[in-house]
């Protein structure tokens, strides 16, 4: 009697443990960040006169503009290729621990935005993999999130949101981007 | 005795769980959406005349082409960056609710299909945040599937499908496009 | 008495239960792969001559390039779009069981590395749908992994890792890729 009793709550657990696996995706799923990092990376646009400094040129550009100045109208249809160093500390001097590789293009005519496609690449004793990122980088808020699309060896099959925060911009030549990435699946 | 054979049911139980917690990805996942919406987008690109309209210009084109007006050869390498108007319904002058910024690149001889790299970017009182897309985007089938690679506030962290249809094409000018957005991991 | 206990197991068990489902990602999750393929693809980059034959064209370049020949430094700064055919063997001449789409941008001046967002594009028998892929693409690697960031048709929703492997090199017209496909995430 008893048993029975025990058999058929152990039935019941089952049958609502076998709903809940059925549709993992319709959990709510916890926010809290399975790993968090927070880089800086540094970009120093070529203008015609600083190729031995520059990390980034423009490579595309729309019919009114140039690849040496970045265009009027917020630079819209400016494609910039990036190789940008990345550091712990918001100091350019400061010994890089990856590269920052990809680009940026802007993409509207009224205000600052682009659209990022670029990677994280490490090969350090403290980090070696990749993490990938994408989205739209709406320059004039303080903080902007994209996505963290994917990684590889350390950083394998990660997701996330990456916020960035302009730290720094000087003229049309040189800015630093601090990233805090906050990976939500890690493996 | 009784208590022994609940406690056996326990343990298998308990075994048979652990395994299937073991391997998440052998699952047979639900493919019903957690979330479907159903935006436009519309895009007015850039010909030499209409600079006050135009959504978006051409920026890249192979050596045989011009930055206004699309290229021969099913416009094959010709990259356009856009900001787009979203709205709810196919009316270009209805209110927009977003953006879609990004970029398509045609990356064929014989027939017209691009990649696509972009993202909603929402910012009203009905959605906040953005949608991540990346994908191949075969432009002669009357529907495309696309990838949502990602996302940020309101879509946070969401992954899924969106269905592009051309729903009106006017010269090289003008095109609306019709997304089904279908996620499949909501957050 | 014995009662009890057991439903004290069970609750016990029970609760374990809940507080590992509400916390998905932290899980130690298998990297067993639920699909493996290997492809190859092949790249013909246009150079003047060979217009018939390319299947890949410069469309973008630095300010010092040009849109027929990759640009010294590595090729820093040109933007390649290509539609390339996919083989199951290493011949270039092997019927093609889809299409690799998309672009790669050399990204850095002191050596060869690419940033690549591109699409499989299968339609027969074998394979319909399309796999996403995007990742930094470090050229002077034996092998090189990227992200895949999502799938459709027969790849929905799929999640994984290619490692690419420069299979051949002729001159700096013709490249072949073998991709070992990964996928851990299977719907």
């Amino acid at each position: 009697m008893e048993a029975k009793r025990s058999l058929l709550a152990i039935f019941l657990l089952l049958s609502f443990l076998s709903i809940s696996t059925a549709a993992p995706t319709r959990k709510t799923r916890t926010r809290k960040p399975c790993k968090s990092m927070v880089f800086y990376f540094h970009d120093i646009i070529y203008n015609g006169h600083n190729a031995k400094n520059a990390t980034s040129a423009i490579v595309g550009s729309p019919q009114w503009g140039n690849k040496t100045i970045l265009t009027g109208q917020n630079h819209f249809g400016d494609l910039v290729v990036f190789d940008d160093p990345i550091t712990l500390d918001n100091n350019l001097h400061s010994k890089p621990v990856g590269r920052a590789q990809g680009f940026y293009i802007y993409d509207k005519k009224d205000i600052f935005t682009a659209w990022l496609g670029f990677s994280f690449v490490f090969n350090s004793t403290q980090h070696k993999g990749s993490i990938n990122f994408a989205g739209a980088d709406p320059l004039m808020n303080k903080t902007r999130d994209i996505s963290v699309i994917g990684g590889t060896g350390d950083f394998f099959m990660a997701r996330g949101v990456a916020t960035l925060m302009t730290d720094a911009f000087e003229g049309e030549v040189y800015f630093r981007l601090r990233t805090d990435i906050n990976l939500f699946e890690c493996w």
